[in-house]
Formats: C-alpha cells, sequence, structure tokens
C-alpha cells in the first residue's frame, strides 16, 4: 500500500483548511502513507508565559500530525476526528522550530491509533520534547 | 485553605502573559481555590476544516484551564508546568462559545492532579464535549 | 432510559467470565443504567513491593467497573471492548479494601466515555487514589 | 551510563517482591539500562471473557515493564512510583504468550517517562496488541 497523489492532495487540502493550524503558522513539510510531519516556527505570539512554546499549542500541533499520519491511510473521500490523545511533556520546548512527527501504529477498521514524536531546537540541535499517543475515528460529517 | 487575593492576582498575571491564549481570544471567568474556568468565544480563524472549534484548541484551553486550577493551590511565587494531559473528545464543540472548567482532584508534593470538562454551545445550552486528565508539576524555573 | 433486569443480568454475567477478576477476588458490588462499581478486598498475594494495592491491578478493576458501566447502556447482546484508558494514581492506595465506580460520560453511537474514581481504606475513611479516563467500543466479536 | 550488575539485582529483586506478578506467572526476560522486557504465558485462569489476554493485566504488565525499565536508570537504593500511564489496545491480544517491552524516553530529574510495546501470539509470530505510555517518580517511601 502506499499514498496515491489523489490522496495526498486531499490529506494537504484539509490541513490547509484548518483555521488554527494557519493561525499559529505551521507548515506540513512531510508526508507518506502512515506519516505525516508538521513544523511550526516560533513566534513571540505563541510564547508561553516563560518564553517557550506554549504546551497547549504543541499538543494541538501533535494531535493535527497524528491526525494527518491516519487520515493518509484511509480510502479517499474519507475525513478523519480525535476521539482523544494523550500527550506527555518531557523537557521545555526551546528554540527556533519544533517538529511534530506522526506515525500510525494500527489502522484498525473503526479506530486508527498513532503515536507523535515532538522535538524542538535551532538548525539540526533538536531535541525531544513531547510523545504524543491517540486515538482517531473515520468522521461522520465530513466526505 | 482559601484563594488569597495575592496569589489569585498572581494566577491571572500568568494567565495574561500567556501568548497562546490572548491569540485565540481566551479569557480566564472564574478562579478559585483548586478550580478555574476559561472562556472561548468561537472565532472563525479558530475553526477547524469542518467548522467547530478544532479538537487541539479545546486542547489548549482545557489544559490551561487546569493547569491555573493546580496553582490556585500552590504556595506565592510558584509557577506549574504541565507534566501530561489527557483529553476525550466526546461531541463536536458547536456554538458560539466554549467554557473549559478545570479543578483539582488532588495536589501532592510534588504532583498536582486535576480534570477539566469543556461544555460548548450557545447561551446557557451548553452540552459537554471533552474531557481533560492532567498533572502539573511546580516550575523550576519559574518564580 | 433504566438498566433492565435482563441486561443487568447480562452484564454480571459477563463480569463472572473474566478469569482475571476471578482470580483477584473482586466483586460487583452495584450497578445501575450508567454505573458499576467493583470491590477489591486486599490479600497478600496483591501486595505491591511495598505493600499497598499494586498499581496494575488497580488498572485492571477500574477498566472493568468503566467497562461495565458503558456496558449497561448498550443493547441486549452487545459486549464491549476497551479501546485504551488513561489512569493517574494520586495516593497510595491502602487499607483493607479498594472500590472502583465508574460512570459513563458520554455514550455516543460508536464510543463510550467514561471515568472511573478509586478509593481505598478500611471501613467508612475511604480516600481517593486513583482516577481513570476510558474509551470502550461495542465488541465485533462478543454476542 | 550501563546498568551495573548491583543495580540490575535490585531490579529483579523489586520485581520478585511483586505478589501480582507472581500470582499472573509474569517474568522478566531482559534488563537492560533504560529497558526491560515481561513476558506473560496465557493461562486459563487469566482469559477475559472471550477467551483473550483481559485488557486490565495486559496494562497490569505494561505498566511493570515501564517502571522497571525507568528504575534502571536511577541510582542505587532508589525505588519507582507510577504517577499515571495511558494504554491503547490495537488488537486482541490472543495466543500462548505475550510479551511487554518498555523503554525510557526522558529520564528527568523528577519524573522518568516510558512507552511500552505489547507484542502477542504463538513463537515467532507476535503482533503489536498495546501500546503504553506512562511517568513514573522516585518513590518517596523506598529503599
Amino acid at each position: 500500500m502506499q499514498l496515491t497523489p489523489m490522496r495526498a492532495e486531499e490529506v494537504r487540502a484539509s490541513f490547509a483548511r484548518q483555521g488554527s493550524m494557519r493561525l499559529i503558522g505551521a507548515r506540513m513539510v512531510e508526508l507518506g502513507y502512515g506519516a505525516c510531519a508538521i513544523e511550526l516556527p516560533f513566534s513571540a505570539a505563541l510564547g508561553q508565559q516563560e518564553g517557550f512554546f506554549h504546551g497547549g499549542i504543541i499538543g494541538a500541533v501533535a494531535d493535527s500530525a497524528g491526525g494527518y499520519a491516519a487520515m493518509s491511510m484511509l480510502p479517499a473521500g474519507v475525513e478523519v476526528v480525535t476521539l482523544e490523545y494523550k500527550i506527555n511533556f518531557l523537557r521545555p520546548a526551546i528554540g527556533s522550530r519544533l517538529l511534530a512527527r506522526g506515525i500510525v501504529l494500527r489502522a484498525g477498521r473503526r479506530v486508527v491509533v498513532t503515536r507523535c514524536d515532538v522535538v524542538a531546537g535551532d538548525g539540526d540541535g533538536l531535541k525531544l520534547c513531547a510523545a504524543l499517543q491517540q486515538s482517531v475515528a473515520r468522521s461522520t460529517t465530513g466526505g
């Protein structure tokens, strides 16, 4: 199985419609069959009270990366909805950019389970700063 | 035990410094000893791909409500940092506003555990749309 | 909506077939529509390395209480399967008995979300020692 | 850094004292610096209502594997206590044995975060059936 160009287009179009991702400046930088990476440059508007990336924003980006990794494995026309996620914060996310890499652990008939690792830093010196585990389902309101 | 005016001031000042909460238009509407509510009006910029409040944003607001509920029970000068949270999405969060109510389950010496219920809707017709369970710790970098 | 005697019988019969609950001596002590409580008496065989109820056993009992609370709201003949759960341990679970009380937050078409509070102690002096949040689905292999 | 023979001995002794692991027949089959695997042979007594390994038992074994992976990285004399864990069940755990492999993602000063993959099956044909993400802390009551 692999990601068709048509399905890749659908995933990217869905991401582009997400107002909250656009609002914070997140970009989808990688997309494969069961894998997706989203990058977020630091901006002062996103800084938490002590100057790092805010945990809630990290969660939002990691949730998106996992969700689009899941969507990439589903049939054409199907959107996804997050059932739940859990995120552990491992160290402060400091630096000029943050990268969330989502992968699919298991694409079941009803539920797709993913993990997402979030790294942050400057240049290539990125450190693991958060780890997410998530379930998504096919959206019943979407396509 | 109760929330002193001075500590309430510290909690509100910490919230006011959070760029991401300001960016999305969230307001702290209630604060007590071990309890905090944050309200978010719907804005088109926050809409997810199908027009609802986006799950990641709901997580960010719920994380803040739980974290400030925890902070309210800690001594003067102490900030908090989220160790982890888990959120289940129960139904689509549709409506003109969203309200996240965090409460403390247990304030231990090292870790404070909270829950947060998130409701959304119009006027007083708010429905439970997400449930969060979270751990926070005293920040070692903060005040 | 309420729990019919026939459905209550199915739930109790399902619990009775669970070898692991029988092995540890757990009993279902309450069952309602969307609510279930399971009690576990302390036994030396269950003690963790320092003499308390073991966290993994607490998780297993809380998972069951949440799962049967969910099952109570589903139609006759339907079994449940846990999709995921998350548990926070709030204080050591010490005492002669442990009680896990599961309730349903939302019974959706595809997923039922529950919470479970676990208390432990002696006599009526029970303290909250763990909190669980869980998703279950209808089992596709069950009756 | 590596696991000293003395620390390995402490970890194995702690596991041996866990009544619940002995009760279900679990064995520690691998131990390294930041890694631990626990194996559980199927027994009828552990079967859930439909004949598979029970989810709660899978959670208990995965919690132990993660916890001992964490303990292996801490100084001599230090025990661990689980703060929280979250587990997703990916497919039914069917077969003659189950293997839970815990690894440390981050050993912080206050909290150690781990993941654990649980596989089950017969012979070498083991399939991923559950995924856990966990926080543990140094026990304040232990050694």
